[in-house]
C-alpha cells in the first residue's frame, strides 16, 4: 500500500541516473564533500531536461536558473562508489519548477541524502522570467508526484 | 540604528574573507555555478575554523561534517571578479553550529547569494558528536548575532 | 596484424571505465573543461588500483602521489555524454608507474584526448619513495604494453 | 646577472595573480589535489587575458581553447594557504601561444610546481584557427620572455 511507503525510499522516485564519482569527490575526511552532492542534483536534473525535455544548453531559448537548493546530508557518499540519483517533481508553476532528489548508495534502498532545487525558466536574451517551454512541461508533469509524497 | 539595517547587508557579517574565482566555476550560461556557491561557503567557513580556532585537518581528534545547507541566489557572480564571503554564526549547541554567509561581489554591498550552512562536531575516530573544541567554540561566539539579525 | 593499429585506437587499451559528465564540466564555451580531463584521468586510475589492485586510500600503508602530468585535446566531450576512459600502463619501476589514458565519446573509436601520468609510491608516514606493493604490482603488470604501443 | 637565475625562481614570471584555495581542493591525502593545478593554470591565464588583453568571454569573436598541458609536482600545496601563479609566455605564432605557469606557496621563492599550458585561438562561430586579435597579442607580448629563460 503506497501510502506506508516512507516519502525516501527509491520508490518514491520516478526517474534514476546512475553517476561516476571522481577521485577529487573525496575530501580530507574521506567521503563525497557536501559540494558535491549539488554536482549531483545538478547532473540528474540537467541530463533529464535535455534527454527527455529537448532542452538545448548551447542555442536554445530558455535556460533553467537555479534561485534556491537545499541538502539534509545523512550519511557518506564515497569514491570509487557510484552513486544512484533519483529524481521527482513536487511543484511546477508558469516558470518555475521544484525537484525533489534523493542520492543513493548502490544497492541501499534509503538515501544517503535528499534535498530540493528550483529552477526558474528565463529567456536567454532578456534573463527574465517565461513560461517553461512545453516539451519540457511535459517531461517535468512525468515526473510529479503527490504533495503526500514529498518532503517535509 | 541597527534595527533599520537589513539583515543580509555587509555590515550585518562580522567577517570576511575573499575568494577569487576560476575559469572553471562559469558555466554553459555564463555564470558561476551554482554547486560553486557552495564551495565558497565551506571556505570561508574552514578557513576562519583553522585559523582562528585552531582546527587541525590533518589529525585533530574533532572534524566538522555538514548535515545541512541551503542558498537562496538572488543575482550573479561571474569570473574573473572575486567574491567577499561574509560569515556569521547564529546558534551554538552542544555539538552543533548554524552560520549563515552571505556572497557579496566585490565593491557591492548586497549579497548575490545568502545561506546557512550547519556542521555537527564528530570525533575523527568513531565519527560520534562530542562537544564543541574550547578553542573553536570561543572562535565561534565571536561570530555571534542576534536572532534579529538572522535570515527567515 | 598489431602493427598495423594505431596506437590510439580503443584496442590500444586493455582496461575501460566509464564515467558520466556533470553539469558543471561544461565551461563558458559550451564543452567539457580542460582541467576535467585530468579528473577522469585520476577517477580511472585510481578505481583501477583500488578494486583490482586493493589499494586502501584511507589506511593503506602506501599512497600513489602525482608527480607529472600530460594531455592533449584532439576533439571536444560534452556534457551529458559519457566518456569511456581507457587505461593502459607503459612503464613499472621500483616505486613509480607511467599510465596512458585515452578518453573516448561514447560510440567513437578513435580518443578526444590522450594523456600520461605519472604516480610515485610514498609511505603514508613518511612520504617517502617506497617500492610498489606487490598487489598494486601485479594489477598494474596487468595492463603492460609493449613499448612501439605508447604514445611518442 | 640574470643568466644565473634557475628559471623557475619567482623572478623569472613577469605577472602574478594570488589564488585562494578551497577546502574541497585538498583530496583525501590532505593536500592540493594535482588536478586543481590546472584549474590555477587555467585562472592566471584567462584572467590575465580578460583584463590585460580585452579578452571577451560571452560575445568575442574569438576563443582561446587548450590543446595540450603538462604539469611537473615538486612539492605540495595545500588549503587553506594561497598560491602565488606566475605566468610568462615563451611562444607566440599566428593563432597559438605556449605559456609557462610557476605555482609558488605564499612567502616561498621556489614553485611548488610548473607546467606549461598551449591556446590555439578559434572563431566563435566555425571554431577554426584564426589569427590572435591584436590586442591580445600585444598582451601577450608583454610577457614573451627569452627561450634561454624556459622550461626545458
Amino acid at each position: 500500500m503506497q501510502g506506508l511507503l516512507p516519502v525516501n525510499a527509491r520508490t518514491a522516485y520516478p526517474h534514476f541516473q546512475s553517476i561516476t564519482t571522481r577521485w577529487k569527490d573525496n575530501d580530507v575526511y574521506g567521503h563525497v564533500n557536501n559540494v558535491e552532492y549539488y554536482s549531483y542534483f545538478d547532473t540528474v536534473i540537467n541530463s533529464y531536461l535535455i534527454r527527455d525535455g529537448g532542452l538545448d544548453i548551447h542555442a536554445g531559448p530558455a535556460m533553467g536558473l537555479c534561485v534556491e537548493s537545499h541538502c539534509r546530508f545523512d550519511g557518506p557518499l564515497a569514491f570509487p562508489d557510484s552513486v544512484d540519483a533519483g529524481l521527482r517533481v513536487t511543484q511546477i508553476g508558469r516558470s518555475s519548477v521544484r525537484y525533489e532528489i534523493g542520492l543513493f548508495p548502490a544497492g541501499v534502498d534509503m538515501p544517503a541524502a535528499e534535498g530540493w532545487f528550483v529552477h526558474v525558466f528565463v529567456g536567454r536574451g532578456d534573463r527574465r522570467p517565461q513560461a517553461i517551454p512545453n516539451k519540457i512541461r511535459q517531461a517535468l508533469e512525468r515526473l510529479l508526484v503527490e504533495k503526500k509524497e514529498t518532503l517535509p
